[in-house]
């Protein structure tokens, strides 16, 4: 079987020797005697790919390691692991391929990469008998992909609640203590939680790419990057986040991943959180995971959603895993091994958070009451606040489908009492439990 | 080597036939399919070791799965893994051993068992080249041991702070909606979460036992159960819950272990805890671990602590891992591999909550700080509350070896004014960021 290992030295290459990649380095060598108790096995890095040998590093990497030749690691046979952390789809997604066809194992920390050719990524890595690991694309050191894989084989997970970006989930715990969105924002970017250009983080794209590799994980059913819906942060506004508090619940960006009969949905949104549920108690840049499934009720897994060393311990603990498990038949097989249908939007029911900004005018409540009602939806919790001659209805709905609230809305909308559209965003509290 | 599975059949036997038991047996046969899939084999329960075949049980076990002669199963040379789900520390050590010796791959759900006599039982497993797991020992379906032992395996993990014991968390909790730790432990009675006899949980024994086994995995050294020093909830006062509120924390049974400087401080103790830290957020019968260390910061798991499926869950996962390493030198060795000095008591620093009772009198709080400063103790946080003709003084220090805080109350308490001995609890609030 290819990648069997036999010889207590492990030879390892990485794709990349950036910050991830320096990391994944030190930790290997100053863990080498833990690794070796652990798996009988000694992992050394002796090649790594990079476009510049000769750019400054923080740490000098020692004399030979660094090639500009992807051949000098794919046609060594000595090496029989390899690392990626350089990020981006192609090349990279190009030479992963011939990796996987030359029967080196490889782990990946590419979320893009996962998430955009994983179906044929994990058919080569079955067809040539190696592993494709991926911990570290999603949620750096937290062993969420370990977790479901090999913890939680028989508990037929139907949900996963997650918060995967830890930049908004920054920006909007900072926003809970007073900050306006776009102080907020400024003060992730001095911080360096945030980028210049903060549009990938912000949209919600990158936590979609994130929930589109759990939900393949977690159902077995390969979800597109594509058919994950997104809605970003941006939208979100310090009344929102007022009026969350006043409500019990804290403004989160939540990535839902449901499978209901046999379909999928998947989607990222910001949403209201109820005090009492565990992703309500995640701040700052952290991310945490809720899986909830048949024999477990829930488990929730939390922390450090990004940073160097933090991903570089999830590259080092698949390539532990991969040396651990090779030869046993152990997960060679892609995560995804049924087709399921996606769900169509709307249908899935949910509370909802409603803002309705209105004249102050005696009667308006009960005309938006009753629009609510004629479609079927009915108010658990409300909050009025006064503004400059108009006021503001903040209210939760009980469980409704989306489409039904929609509908409403339309109506509401119409009021002449009503000013603008008005807000929604779905509310998150159920438990597994 | 003992133990490699070659055919896609594997042959299961369980020590036990209770809940836990019933629950593995219905798991596995409707997860057999997930189970295929991950590893390539098809796990069967083929035995059961029970005491009474003839008992009426809630699920009828198929005819000649139970036994009474532990013989069937361990001259079995088909059975290759056994599940031990029937507790105790005896006749269950002395089964386990034998299994061990006959080669037999054991996955054990019981932490009396492992606390107690794990260092014969891990001994006997690597001279037979199998493995003893024990996931289901600690926290039911939180897989706190496999991210423990395979995730984090170059990370330093150097501090483990668990609420581990569900019952005492059920009744914290219900004590802060305001119920009186009588009514809300006969409330976890009425709701099964208590025994009749509650000792093992109020005492904080059963959080030591499971503390003593997370310890040891996270350090490598072997913690004894008689090491952990513990103490229960049954001094925890409604006043006491009401001042952790007006000082921003809630008070929990916090399970903690150390590693400083190469030796190890474990002791269970209700703490209060920051309202912002991770363990706040746990409420009712659920556990979770945060665990500290250099390369992840810390990492939180939480979910439900008990429950007949949910260990079940454990025990498979256990058994999953097992079929899905054998053969590889994966996990054969204990997880103690070294052996670390014990920290003298009073000497880890922590920030800890005071409650003095006085004689409301102009200066006494002047009193009470001269006598911490004498100690090097001072004060962060304090709440002054009335009393019928006296005051409670409910304080949080700044960090201090807990032997400085204990002499400042030595003296404190020969105050005049001060009525009895001051109450004194750790705070919790370091994080691993």
């Amino acid at each position: 079987m290819p990648g069997t290992f036999e010889a207590v030295d492990v030879p390892v290459a990485l794709l990349g020797y950036g910050t991830v990649g320096a990391a994944v380095h030190r930790l290997l060598e100053e863990g080498a005697d833990d690794i070796e108790r652990a798996t009988g096995h000694r992992l050394r890095i002796v090649r790594a790919l990079v476009r510049d040998p000769v750019r400054e590093r923080p740490v000098a990497p020692p004399e030979g390691l660094l090639t500009t030749e992807f051949a000098d690691i794919r046609d060594d046979p000595s090496i029989g692991v390899v690392g990626e952390v350089m990020g981006g789809v192609e090349p990279t997604g190009g030479y992963v391929l011939e990796l996987l066809r030359a029967g080196k194992q490889v782990v990946s920390a590419n979320k893009q990469l996962v998430a955009c050719r994983g179906a044929e990524l994990f058919a080569a890595a079955s067809k040539a008998g190696v592993q494709l690991r991926f911990e570290a694309s999603v949620c750096a050191a937290i062993p969420v992909i370990k977790v479901l894989r090999e913890a939680l084989v028989v508990t037929n997970v139907h949900r996963v609640l997650g918060i995967v970006n830890g930049t908004t989930n920054f920006i909007l715990t900072e926003m809970e203590r007073g900050a306006s969105y776009d102080d907020a924002l400024a003060e992730a970017q001095r911080l360096g939680y945030a980028e210049a250009d903060p549009t990938d983080d912000v949209s919600g794209a990158d936590a979609a790419a994130k929930m589109a590799i759990l939900a393949t994980v977690a159902f077995g059913s390969r979800v597109g990057i594509e058919s994950v819906a997104h809605t970003g942060i941006d939208t979100i506004r310090p009344e929102h986040v007022r009026a969350a508090a006043q409500l019990e619940m804290v403004v989160r960006l939540v990535g839902a991943a449901t499978l209901v009969d046999g379909a999928v949905d998947v989607r990222v949104h910001p949403a209201f959180v109820d005090r009492h549920h565990p992703l309500a108690a995640v701040e700052g840049p952290f991310n945490a995971v809720m899986l909830q499934g048949d024999a477990i009720r829930e488990i929730t897994l939390a922390g450090p959603g990004a940073g160097g060393v933090e991903t570089a311990s999830a590259v080092i603990a698949d390539m532990v895993s991969v040396i651990g498990t090779t030869g046993t038949g152990f997960l060679q097989n892609d995560a995804s091994w049924r087709t399921l249908e996606t769900l169509p939007p709307g249908e899935l029911p949910a509370p909802f958070y409603v803002r309705v900004e209105v004249s102050d005018r005696p009667g308006v409540l009960a005309h938006v009451a009753e629009r609510l009602a004629a479609e079927g939806v009915s108010v658990a919790r409300l909050t009025q606040s006064l503004l400059n001659g108009s006021a503001a209805l903040d209210l939760v709905t009980h469980e409704a489908p989306a489409g039904r609230v929609a509908a409403a809305l339309d109506e509401i909308a119409k009021l002449e009492e009503v000013q603008g559209r008005p807000d929604v965003l779905p509310v998150v509290s159920d438990r597994g439990v």
